[in-house]
């Protein structure tokens, strides 16, 4: 038996989630845990394959023997837009326990906001005991998706069981099922019905800065909630931070809820995080579960060995 | 054509709510409004109906030509345990929208603890960035709900479809796709496998005071919560609310999403106001819309009118 082409594994990861998956993970596979201060200096040019996120700027150069990039998350704009990759597939993680993940959080904060958990939590606060008149419920409300991929469509599902009227905008036209789509032409539309706008695209040339003052103007003011509401868990890349922190400061949006920011983490001085309608989470809406991402790289890999295509490749023109 | 039977109206609901639904309200039909001061001391002898919720101490007994009593809401207990009550049908109130209501308020708060809102809340604050490690996700918890009737089971089957394991408590069996049921002799067994408990049960001699200290000793401490979580939007009546704040204090409970109190509004100085891990809602889970009580209400007459048998109806002897 010929032994099996080594992996590097350069994940800026939780460490101790790493370390407590590496040891079931790339059965017969030499690993190389770039994590181990040991393998700073190794020779890397045996290596087949890389798992890596947001790595050493280095590790392209030396890896010179890479048949694949593994993503360690859904995204690859981290390796994308700083590294001189060198021309091969790149795959990004695409696996049920992220997606799950993704619309877990997405759905707690549409209800959170549709439920006006912030002022019932500042009531709790002044042992205030009042019940806000006239609650409007979940199909009273439009929720629009911006990305109608792989997060996008199953947010949009379990948002639709929650009885939200959910609308969606792609770069190319989807069909889903209960759900009024719009192509990257119809984004006027699509913006003038949503109620709260929900963040799933990837941080691309095209979607940089994407979330501005134009756009959160363009969204509808004539909805339940008395404002639109902006749900951010794609790219923080996407949002110009000050235009959006200022629209929250001016009624331009109702709310916030924000897993993602142009730099992470997110400066100290920044206004957002002492906004009361501003709900923050540190890049957390849909971690990599470590364990599920390297069995999905040894799958692809599997592929690879067996001649079959790769799955979930980067398309390094669109850059997702 | 003759008159429709008059209706008493008596609602300790958000006045404006009422006074907006009634013009449109039960067509062709005398309507005695109890909210208006000119009624107070009107003969009620010629209504044969009355929608109530809380109402006037002496009403059933001036009101002596009721054929049909319609509560205000999914709960009877406001009328059963109060009042001298004759002997008539009395309906309960069920339509889509209150039950949508209660799973928006369940799942919601089963995401908040399952996400670990308080903490991340508690973060933002202090502008500290910090990702919890090791995020479980819905798969990995067991929700076990008290109550599987018209409400229990809706959020059962909601809280599958964003992940949860589910579990289910009834005082006969029931069965759900992809639920496992308890019957009432299961009680045990069912609490020992539960992570975040979900009270849906109605008041009755049979459950008042059934969440005390005893019972929530019983609930999962394996979990990956680290702890059981108690939710509760049926009866506040239901709880032992002095052993809840103490289980709440001392670590038996993690920690509780409470919208229903034994005295209602709270008292102010009930310790629950202001521990950190209490989320508080003033009996807002599931109000009932006022117009579509009052559908409701018509669409009940209609029956009852045209021969047919009334739906929704308590069993005086069970109290729901
Ligand atoms: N916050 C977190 O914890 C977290 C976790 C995981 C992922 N994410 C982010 O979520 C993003 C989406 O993930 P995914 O798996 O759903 O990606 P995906 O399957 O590649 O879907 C991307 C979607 O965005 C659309 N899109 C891309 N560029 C567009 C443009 N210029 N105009 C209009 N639509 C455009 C795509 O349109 P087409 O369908 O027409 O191609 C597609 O529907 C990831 O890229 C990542 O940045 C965040
Ligand atoms: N917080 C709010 O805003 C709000 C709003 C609406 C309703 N509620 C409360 O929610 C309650 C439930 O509403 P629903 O429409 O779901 O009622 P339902 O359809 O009558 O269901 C009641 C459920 O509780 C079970 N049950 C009753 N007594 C029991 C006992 N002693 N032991 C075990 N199980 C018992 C019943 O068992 P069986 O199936 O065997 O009969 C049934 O599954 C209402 O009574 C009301 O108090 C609260």
């Amino acid at each position: 038996m010929t032994e099996k082409s080594p992996i590097i594994i350069d994940l800026r990861f939780d460490r101790d989630s790493v370390l407590r998956a590496l040891p079931e993970a790339f059965p017969g596979r030499p690993v190389i845990d770039m994590g181990d201060p040991e393998n700073r200096s190794r020779d890397l040019s045996q290596a087949a394959y890389a798992v890596v996120w947001k790595p050493d700027p280095d590790l392209f150069r030396r890896a010179s023997g890479l048949k694949a990039i593994f993503s360690g998350g859904a995204g690859v704009d981290h390796i994308l837009s700083n590294y001189q990759l060198p021309d091969l597939p790149i795959v990004r993680f695409v696996d049920r326990s992220l997606t799950d993940r993704m619309s877990e959080w997405v759905v707690w904060q549409c209800l959170y906001h549709l439920r006006n958990g912030s002022i019932y939590t500042e009531q709790q606060r002044s042992r205030i005991w009042r019940e806000i008149a006239e609650q409007p419920e979940a199909r009273d409300v439009t929720v629009g998706i911006m990305g109608l991929g792989v997060l996008g469509a199953d947010a949009a599902a379990k948002l639709k069981v929650m009885g939200f009227q959910v609308i969606g905008w792609s770069r190319s036209k989807k069909h889903i099922a209960g759900v009024e789509t719009f192509d990257a032409s119809g984004l006027e539309a699509f913006l003038a019905q949503t109620d709260i706008l929900v963040g799933l695209l990837p941080l691309t040339e095209d979607t940089r800065g994407i979330y501005d003052r134009a756009l959160f103007s363009k969204l509808s003011r004539t909805g339940v909630l008395g404002g639109p509401i902006f749900l951010n868990a794609g790219r923080g890349g996407s949002q110009k931070e000050e235009e959006l922190a200022a629209c929250l400061a001016d009624g331009t949006l109702k709310a916030a809820s924000l897993d993602v920011f142009v730099k992470e983490p997110l400066d100290r001085n920044s206004p957002l995080w002492a906004m009361p309608n501003v709900l923050m989470t540190p890049h957390a809406a849909a971690s990599s579960d470590v364990r599920a991402l390297f069995r999905h790289v040894e799958e692809q890999i599997g592929r690879l060995e067996r001649g079959e295509p790769l799955q979930f490749v980067v398309d390094r023109t669109s850059g997702y």
